[in-house]
């Protein structure tokens, strides 16, 4: 089995936090043992602190481990974070400076040039930034890496695959995101019961940047982003779990509608623990992906796509859906730590 | 008070036949005669024939007229049409040759060449197909107008305010449809409870291509369509009233933002009685157009739109919602036939 | 016309707060003159102050009202109040004190055995206890009225028929609440999709004990409860508006179906501004009454009753349903400021 | 391992035909070899002829079976029926005199006097009623053997722990049904939306009948019904999963809330298959179950029961809830086809 990595989680009585806990459950190579929380929670046991949103009931393994404040030092190799923006950027640059490998699902330092924003199939050599990141920010044995925003999460894969094969010129974008990415208490039903929300505060701004950062190619110890530019508009639609994304893309050279699904069924996934066995997942049912049928797809960490056409006004279109809360936030931030693991980096 | 018009309705216990029986109630033009459904229907009082599906009980004065075969002759002076496609254009075309104005929901004609899809704020004009409908079809009487699919309605009124004052180049929109869309029973339960469906059957080449139409120009007793093209992705989603389209949009000259609000605000209704007091409402508010709070605005007649930027991918960016039963279908009937009565053609 | 009663609301930005407002507009007595809410609010135009909910927007009436701090004095004849029972008690008894009359949908007054808990049809002679309420608390011109809990006021009109009809020996009551009786933002969306909520905070005793005292007999300056119990199990459903109650109840003396139906048909409305045509509307069709079809019935202040059967171990049991933010709050208060107008106490 | 049972489904295609099939993945005892369902289908490879519903796609082990008419001969030791009560009772009785065992999850014959109305860890016994069924239809080697309807069996556990230790008077149950227990399409998004239904199609009589004879006593050939009065009205509400049943009981003995509970938490499971390790669960949280975050408690096996409390007019009250297509229909239909196995019955 190997030596297991003791692992801390930072918001840990979130939505997020909560998803770490639940897809740690019997992980071959993490244990958690600790968990930090707002102040409110902090000396009281987990099992008391956290209001539990997920399926069952809190795992036995964490009930009675006491909530800690956020900040370090944790009895942990490893933390995790899923602290609101507010906080974040702070915190996690006390843990890094701390000495612990921050793995992070919060906005603060995606776009910071020394961090890497990470898809473990695309850009696993962005991990070269860590080095640069070291040096510029003095941190010696700690760093921080981030994972994307559940957004885009749901459609950089597939757009991955095109920009690997036929270069991207010009993408659009329109997300029909699920309530828990909103965390608990998140959305009043009174707002979306039989009702679409036009609006989610700071998204279209992150939809709109990180992808060209992910597809970005590393040189010279940083990484230039991708040329395409990027059109968002997102919703908030009545679905509990799931963010679905309507896009169009405009390509740089000429591909067949064959070509493409190839391009995307064809992308490797990885053989890291929490690797899916399809990476991307191609139907081609008039009426899928659906997000009740398939964000579980893949344990949650499969992007599935699928009405993939010859478009009117772009060179093609396509709908892509993937788990906001597994492949979306803490399942990326596990499969970032396996990476590392992987890579000798932890 | 005036001389009150006979209206028949075809298709009167579906989903927007029941929508032309409440938006009829105390109607100044027109009072009910007749009532025309399916087989099954035949001969039954309305009452018994109907499952009715909106607010409150079956109006009184329609309870007791016994439903009719959908076949002339019918009693009244008027058709009004909500057939399913399958049946509407053998039936529609039969009322007309019998010398009934055909008002109609449906999307048989509507992408005919003599036949107008009319939006009465924006392509009157269009009227003057009528002249060469009845010549090409041998009508006498009686004739066939339609008004557009009820995602269509969503957003060709926008399109309009920037079509007349800069051109149009190029359209993307996606929409979120409401389930009354579908009728009734409709989308079963099963499918959209916490989901999102990526696919309406026929929807997205009709959302493709009555925009130019509507925005074609009359002359030469043909309507010459606009020359942009449309993209569309067609979302069905957990609402029960009320399409919201997300548009982008390329201007053949330039426009600041202020040009492309003024141009959507200054847009004008008319003075029909079923004219909104504004065709086109205009929200700054950061979360809305919402179905649930917009879609009723000027009685479900009224187009808000909202969310109005600059675009990274297009110019212009905007969110516009209309109520998908109201004006996007039975109202949008009843103010086609109430122009048609201002204009002396009925 | 005559005179316009000036009133003022306190809690005015609240989800109760705004169906005052909206059920206001047009009133032949009253004008809304001064609005009150928490402190965050005070001083702001109540546009500013105010996330509205209902559908369309904010009334233009009351738009530029300066937002008050919610204490005596306030520009108004009457005030309406629809506080969080944490500082309802306090404030209304201040208010009452300076010499308003307050009208309250708060909890905090309803078992004070000088309060009156009034439904108009029901026991307006229970009014007399306002003398008693003044000599016992020292007020000159003011005093306290209030109204049920949303939920009693769903099942207590049938009760009240059966009640003064036949005499109740015992209630089992199981409601499905509707979420905006939770006020706003309320219940979390991540709580009430794909989900039902088998508590509602205090609700039960509340359920368990208005109605005997609604029931009462006045006699000597006081009121004597009905004699019956109830018991009460509240859950909270996914629907906006509109509080379900499934209903048993064991009758003191024999009463056959017909008995039943015919004394809740026969309960007479009164002929007040907001009085609803009829009070209690039976249906007998089976699949009813339901929120959505039936929560606007008499616009929202009819009690709807159906599904009225022999029960196996009950006499009767039956299905009651009102809307619980009109009859169920606001236009239960507005209702009994008009019969305090009625009956020359205002 | 030893034998695998080679079984067939009747109405694969349906919702619980799909949980069969779920459930039946990697089952230690069962293979699916032959799959039944109406004539359209019939004739095609199941992938084809079935529009699943349930989360993911088909599984590969059935995807391929070409699906057979409902009749005998089918290429299978036992049987699994999921037929529409109209067609069950000619059809299950075919097969049974075929000479297949019949395990039922259809209505046709559960009160027939000799089929077992089955809950495996309540009423075992009663399969003694299989030698009185063998005689009296002339059966060889067939029988029938049913579980309960999927409201019933959310209550009839925690009944069966009271009814064993104190005795049971009498019971009043309101359930809140969710709309997979109508199948597919089933309940209309049109009418479930923002709403609630009081009427579910001849299931109150079920649920007023099924649990006197699952508690019956078995003598003579015979089961002698348990001779409580039920009381049952049954909702349909916005649920996926997950029927709520809120109850009243009064006991024939005096029991504590401490003895209560202690009946229900010590009542035992079985050591079957799929048999949960819990077969009630009881939990003190004020807000549970709730049938989003415990329907899977025991992977759908489990009945967990919360809110007990003592009653104002019964003894005591409590919810309880049980996944509907799981243990209330497919999973205990399953588990006593294991138990005939365990009794050698099969």
């Amino acid at each position: 089995m190997g030596k297991k990595y003791r692992v801390g989680i930072l918001g840990a009585t979130g939505t997020v936090g909560q998803r770490f806990i639940q897809l740690l459950q019997g992980h071959q190579q993490f244990e958690i043992t600790a968990l930090a929380a707002s102040d409110r929670s902090a000396g009281k046991p987990y099992a008391e602190a956290c209001a539990w949103k997920l399926t069952g009931s809190i795992p036995e393994n964490v009930r009675e481990i006491a909530v800690m404040p956020i900040e370090p030092p944790l009895d942990c190799d490893i933390v995790f974070s899923s602290l609101p923006s507010t906080v974040a950027r702070e915190t996690e640059e006390a843990f890094a400076r701390a000495g612990y490998p921050v793995i992070s699902n919060s906005s603060s330092y995606r776009m910071d040039e020394d961090v890497p924003l990470l898809i473990p199939e695309i850009n696993a050599d962005h991990l070269g930034l860590l080095e640069t990141q070291r040096q510029k920010r003095g941190f010696s044995k700690g760093f921080i890496v981030t994972n994307p925003n559940c957004a885009v999460m749901s459609f950089a894969p597939p757009l991955a695959a095109l920009h690997r094969k036929f270069g991207i010129e010009s993408v659009v974008v329109t997300t029909m995101q699920a309530i828990s990415g909103a965390g608990y208490p998140g959305v009043s039903s009174m707002d979306i019961t039989d009702n679409v929300l036009p609006y989610i505060a700071g998204e279209e701004p992150k939809v709109e940047t990180e992808a060209q950062k992910i597809l970005g190619t590393f040189a010279n110890a940083s990484v230039e982003k991708a040329d395409f530019s990027v059109s968002a508009q997102c919703f908030r639609v009545n679905v509990l779990d799931g963010h679905t994304a309507s896009v169009r893309v405009d390509l740089k050279q000429t591909a067949t509608l064959e070509d493409v699904v190839e391009a995307m069924t064809e992308f490797p996934s990885l053989s890291l623990h929490s690797s899916p066995e399809k990476f991307i997942e191609f139907t081609d049912e008039p009426s899928r992906p659906q997000p009740r049928l398939d964000r579980d797809n893949g344990k949650g960490m499969t992007i599935t796509v699928g009405r993939v056409f010859p478009d009117n006004v772009f060179d093609y279109r396509f709908v892509a859906l993937s788990h906001n809360t597994v492949r979306g936030a803490a399942g990326s931030a596990i499969l970032n730590a396996e990476l590392l693991i992987d890579k000798g980096i932890i």
